[in-house]
């Protein structure tokens, strides 16, 4: 059974996010019922992760296993073709060895969130930022975020629905970027908790917003409690950009 | 009367370009209805220049009279808020000297397009680049370019219904530059002939693609005839970015 890596770009908008559910379009059923038109098999498509309801990826990766060898090219152009007019592109496919695994052979995860910091609402890239209206202090938000890098219990932005055994997780990388108008968090680790890029968005815009000082930002992560934590920030800013593995 | 300058950025996506039409939803009315709604006279607001159908603004220009003088803030919010859902949102209103007009004024404008190129139909962009499939060569373009820089009779590159006096114009810039799979064209001048910056930019894709030599690219440009030219790129992929007085 040859096995077969993607990279999927998507536009989260219109769909439920990347999992099958009982209701509403997803990214995996969508790519499910294009792989089955071209190649006449039931397959499951393995997705690296979850996304949610709003959530948009540069760079999703996936794996499928099929009964005989495909030609990689003719692949993707028949996805592409086949998933319109859903928002959703395959940029990439390749074989793979079979104990490749989108989910569990990934080493490292790669997302980008997106602020629109002005007084005038997003237009030109509705549905595809946080539109934060009050001006961000870029350089308190930088320093509190330092004090997330490395190996913690990451409870304070944990999702009450979190499936994973453990909060402890570690973060290699969180970066925040001014650009024009716009503030870029780029956050990296192996994995991440349910909701936990965008808890800590969240609570990282209140330090910015000088609601919260970093002692009080400090305080609320060391507290290992989803309460002391700021809110979630929107799906729409936020993106899945590329899985290492 | 006081004379107030604005700055507006819009997706183009759904309006029949930025003038008044009879059919269709322009730019310039949504906005000329939204003043009339908080400030209760019937004005008219004059671009620094006209957009097509699908074309975008980071930066349009525009100026309108009111016979007393209104808060800039406060008329910018409203103009924010009564724009909905229309994809109109006012950055900037600053109240200008009566000798300035947004048009005849202006001593240069930056429009920027973008081209997606790459096999994969464009997903997060979809409607604002223009998806190139097939792989351009940057340097030819770049060197295609070079030409078009300084005063020229820019004939080859004037739409049919241009209704500008002359078809001499100053190019004062033309950068091309790729990052990732993006094209983008950074072009600056006082003014445009009507479809000039689509015009240009579908005949260096055709030296980009190798169906033009430079050679054939300097032929078109100096035969200052529209037939010579390539075809027209598409709006989507362009933006009005901003104007210089």
């Amino acid at each position: 059974m040859p096995r077969y890596k993607m990279i999927i770009e998507y536009d989260g908008t219109d769909f439920c996010g990347w999992q099958k559910q009982k209701h509403g379009t997803s990214v995996q059923e969508e790519l499910e019922k294009a792989l089955s038109i071209f190649t006449h098999e039931k397959t499951e498509v393995y997705g690296s992760g979850r996304t949610d309801a709003g959530v948009h990826a540069y760079g999703q990766v996936a794996h499928f296993d099929l009964s005989e060898e495909i030609n990689v090219f003719s692949a993707r152009a028949s996805f592409n073709a086949l998933v319109r007019p859903h928002a959703i592109g395959v940029l990439d496919i390749q074989q793979v060895p079979d104990d490749f695994h989108a989910r569990f052979s990934a080493k490292e995860r790669t997302y980008i969130y997106k602020i629109l910091n002005r007084r005038t609402p997003a237009i030109l890239d509705k549905n595809h930022v946080w539109h934060v209206g009050l001006p961000l202090d870029v350089s308190s938000m930088q320093k509190a975020a330092l004090l997330l890098l490395g190996k913690h219990d990451f409870s304070t932005f944990r999702d009450s629905e979190c499936q994973a055994k453990s909060p402890i997780k570690t973060l290699n990388e969180l970066t925040i970027t001014k650009r024009g108008d716009y503030i870029f968090f780029l956050v990296k680790a192996r994995s991440f908790l349910h909701h936990q890029v965008r808890n800590m968005v969240g609570s990282l815009v209140e330090v910015g917003l000088n609601r919260w000082s970093i002692d009080d930002f400090k305080s609320a992560f060391e507290a290992c409690d989803r309460t002391k934590g700021g809110p979630t920030a929107p799906a729409e800013g936020l993106y899945f950009q590329k899985v290492d593995y």
